[in-house]
């Protein structure tokens, strides 16, 4: 006769992407470590990105499944390889995780590490849920000196999972320096960012692109120095009026449409540049205007690993209040809510509570 | 009874773009100065460029009428406001005229001047005709000292008018540095003057993709340390091979069609960058790729005026030789002969002799 011990298993409960439209929360099981170099991060604060609001409405594919990929914690647990993070430790955990040694990584470029990955594939827990498995944990996770943070403070080191670094990665990408002359097209939580990053960089004039009030005030209190509320061709008039028709020398494509593209090209300047983050969604490149023109596009999948600490000095000292952009929240089991707000644009951007430091 | 004295007008001799497949030579209006900030050149050299074969073969759009964009010749009459520029200089003529005054000519981007404009377009001369008119004539054209050149010497300047900018804003817009990895995709002159421009810039590593014994001959002695001999896929696995599965920093796209700018992108290290100065025929720039990557697209129809000084410090000093590019060469009655040797590939690039220094 065999007797079978059988150990109830530990598990959380995450935000679970059924379908479109069709957000829950489950119960998952609690993430341990499973290589060496792991560590098992109890999240603190999620938040909703617009790239997860794109499959819950339907417009981008997505696994059934654990969903997000922005996230603040502790450290519960680590494996043997682990050397500089350590139980107890605030950590920020960037959109992907990454080795840090791949010639991807050593490049800047964390997001295209050969053997790194995203939040939610291949078994990899979600970022909006209890606790998370990550990989490489030395070279995914920055830890937060301090541990008595303000609330606002909290709130700019969630920014920094993502929003905060992809808007960055925008102004670098599209060559921002003092005295640019900037539009950003998009005023969701990442064309905000973007503004801080090019307000950040010494940026002479920042054009923001907006219709609504809400965030056409929130993009002034950043560093725009103008608004402009049309769209399409319009707003592309309207941006090459306010520069004597010359046009931008950097464009913040934060938005990832056919339209955002060709608003971006048509206000930059010849020898301008495009940084665009926005995920491109059916996107037709505008290559011959960008020809005649020489008009540059850079950007793509933001390397947030690689801008954290930089940021991050930036938000302790505080000299950036990305956090700002959070202007909705809930706890995990409001997460539907969460997204509902996002999608009506009732939010420029969502934050979960999940739990103390 | 009036008397009417016809004062018989003098013509010059100039190819004519009929249609596709015909170019003949004909007569036409010998061009005198206008405005006071025009010159007017007598043709020395002229050549055939790639998007003069374009529509020779019907693949682009081109009104009958004069062309060509090429040419270096002396300064035959100046009008009153032209200071820099005196008769009987040596003059390069670059593929676009500019008034060097506007925003964008201040900002180096001379093909984008608001009141300049192409040859062969609004009533101007083409370059392949025995003399062209020249607006701005001080913006313009770039002075060559000295009048004992040898031929060589007279071939790398008449490079200089288009082909050598042209590859040179290539790997400009790439941000060829030193040490950098470079890929040129394109073994036609611009693809080659690419090569030049890369070594001179210091790249550590020039991969030259061409099928072509002779032009893979040319581009190791301009600088290629390696050549590639497959196209597409392969072309693009063949080059990740050759750097460790990393990719180049910089690829240089010199021909522009899609396959030319898919291999580009799918060879450039994420984080790196694509210029590109193929004008583009029916392109689809693969933007999902891009992104994934980070790979960056820069480049557009390359400002070579900015360029001329120094490359011309270059030639002069015997640094660079792109005149080595020509190898068919005829005078004016004989130019359906210079088309038809590059359509056929019988030939990278044609020069046309129309007079002496």
């Amino acid at each position: 006769m065999t007797v079978v011990h059988v150990q109830a298993q530990r598990t959380m409960r995450a935000a679970i992407f059924e379908a479109p439209w069709t957000i829950t929360v489950g119960d998952r099981p609690y993430p341990e470590v499973v290589e060496p170099t792991d560590a098992v991060v109890r999240v603190v604060l999620s938040s909703v990105c617009g790239t997860d609001v794109s499959p819950y409405r339907g417009e981008a594919p997505f696994e059934p499944g654990p969903i997000g990929h922005e996230f603040v914690g502790v450290v519960e647990d680590v494996g043997t390889d682990v050397r500089d993070i350590t139980k107890g430790d605030l950590v920020i955990a960037p959109t992907a995780y990454s080795d840090g040694t791949c010639p991807h990584c050593r490049a800047g470029i964390t997001t295209a590490c050969v053997a790194g990955g995203f939040w939610t594939v291949g078994g990899i827990d979600g970022g909006q849920g209890e606790a998370v498995r990550v990989p490489f944990a030395d070279a995914t996770l920055v830890r937060v000196p301090g541990s008595d943070h303000s609330e606002a403070t909290m709130r700019s080191l969630l920014a920094l999972s993502d929003v905060m670094g992809t808007g960055h990665h925008a102004a670098v990408s599209a060559g921002v320096e003092p005295g640019s002359v900037v539009a950003v097209i998009g005023d969701g939580a990442v064309g905000l960012c973007a503004i801080i990053a090019a307000q950040r960089l010494g940026a002479g004039r920042i054009i923001a692109l907006s219709r609504n009030p809400i965030r056409q005030a929130l993009a002034r209190s950043f560093g725009a120095t103008d608004v402009v509320a049309e769209r399409g061709d319009g707003a592309a008039a309207a941006v090459l009026k306010l520069t004597d028709g010359v046009g931008v020398d950097a464009a913040l494509e934060c938005v990832g449409t056919g339209q955002s593209f060709t608003t971006a090209v048509a206000v930059t300047r010849p020898g301008g540049m495009v940084g665009y983050v926005g995920v491109p969604h059916d996107v037709q490149v505008p290559i011959d205007t960008m020809f005649l023109r020489n008009v540059g596009l850079r950007g793509g999948a933001a390397p947030v690993r690689t801008y954290i600490p930089e940021l991050l000095d930036d938000v302790l000292q505080g000299r950036i209040d990305p956090g700002r952009v959070f202007d909705f929240e809930t706890d995990l089991e409001g997460i539907a809510e969460a997204y509902a707000a996002m999608d009506e644009r009732r939010a420029v951007k969502s934050l979960i509570r999940l739990g103390a430091i």
